[in-house]
């Protein structure tokens, strides 16, 4: 199941996505609030008739989850990235955190802040708990994901090496592209293991590689997180980018309004968002 | 006006503190759905009667908000601690960010986990926003203020230090202490500048300095992090610890089961933690 969060008549709409690629909208319901009352994204829209059928052309997306109850995200999880960084690979997960607000949908755009123009993609695979909790083994982990999407943790890179930690300038308002779908676990390899994901820049392959390659694996970050941290339904882990980001580039590549950047993962789909100046 | 959020027959409860130091009930309402509606705490609670009163010694006590729209943490804002650490001074502001699972009570206990012994303090001034906005100027930052509480930034330091991010270290359950009471703006000077801090444990003074040293203070806090983020009402920024962490001592300084951890602020109260180690 393909599920699809939209903004219909200027209310949150959730939907799914039937074989033409268009948008059966089923309810005003919220992954957010169905993931916290533990439903079953997988047989939850089984059998629900569409209210109506929203073409995929005149969709106005939202982000799958506007208000995850956490992001957290994993840097230097694939060894290729890792080296054209200026970090050793640690042997622990790399996590920082993003806020809510730095959430953009589908189709709208990336924010190019004018105090920066150091603005680079970073293509990852998001993974969407159904449940969460404490000490979760790596044998039971997966259990805990309801589905996977595709995350572009835009970065302002000037602003994540100002201080020694990077939380500025990976939560600038409008760089984190999520979606389009939530697509549920049950339609893709376990862990979304071995998935391609490429990440292209105005239609440039800038980043190419296979979900395969992450150091720490989707049932291993949970579980490792799990250590600390009591994990919830609605919480999302971004799973790290591989190589190829622009800032580590020899001239630099990045972008500036005007430009589109797209994110495909193998089975999961491709987020598309054009840059746009800051006003 | 002192509010204390409190847990009464099994429900969170609003209260304000009386001149007793006892909290008199005054509705069922959360400062998170208050500040979220705009509400002026100042003057919220003038004129609303008592429903109970309930002696200090009996209350048990919630974090003031117990899921901040953002918990926005700032290190290396006093020269001194930033000189025992093994960081250079940033010219600006270091930020990391704290999850709501990671909070603990006034009179709750911190978790030592049993994953590392390594458990340490850091007293800091928390700051509960009670309007937000972009590109909120220096001048205009302090109207944002709804009040000021005290953060225990308890700190696992092997985990802080296990990858370049320090967020796990910064985010096991049951380590950020926050509380007791929010007090409003109009009862300290501005920016609450010039408190005296002081963090005991089992009663020895192990941090003393002055919010005036603060590197950068609340209101060019407010302003810097607004050119990156929106702020919102009920967002929480805490401000940073000075010089004594026990991480830095020789010999270490660690927290374990059935110390005492208290941090003083001036105006604010004490914020008292016993740890606990993990079950």
């Amino acid at each position: 199941m393909r599920y699809v969060s939209i903004e219909l008549n200027g209310k949150p709409a959730l939907g799914v996505r039937n074989q033409q690629g268009d948008i059966d909208v089923i309810g005003a319901e919220s992954l957010e609030s169905l993931l916290a009352a533990g439903t079953d994204l997988a047989s939850y829209a089984k059998g629900r008739k569409a209210t109506q059928t929203v073409k995929a052309a005149d969709a106005r997306l939202l982000p799958p989850l506007s208000r995850p109850t956490k992001i957290i995200c994993v840097g230097l999880n694939y060894a290729d990235h890792t080296a054209e960084s200026p970090y050793e690979q640690p042997d622990y997960p790399t996590l920082f955190l993003r806020l809510h607000t730095s959430l953009v949908a589908h189709d709208q755009p990336i924010i190019r802040s004018k105090l920066s123009d150091s603005l680079d993609y970073e293509g990852e695979v998001a993974v969407v708990l159904g449940k969460g909790g404490r000490y979760i083994s790596k044998e039971n982990a997966l259990d805990c994901v309801a589905g996977y999407s595709i995350f572009n943790d835009g970065s302002i890179r000037e602003y994540q090496f100002k201080a020694p930690q990077w939380t500025v300038g990976k939560n600038f308002d409008g760089t984190g592209g999520f979606g389009p779908d939530l697509v549920t676990a049950d339609e893709l390899p376990a862990g979304a293991k071995g998935l391609k994901i490429e990440t292209r820049l105005n239609g440039k392959v800038v980043q190419s590689a296979s979900t395969a390659d992450m150091i720490f694996d989707v049932a291993t970050l949970i579980s490792i997180i799990s250590e600390a941290i009591t994990l919830e339904a609605g919480d999302v882990i971004v799973s790290g980018t591989p190589a190829g980001i622009g800032w580590a580039r020899d001239p630099k590549l990045l972008m500036r309004g005007g430009d589109v950047c797209e994110v495909t993962v193998e089975k999961l789909g491709t987020l598309r968002n054009p840059i746009k100046d800051e006003a």
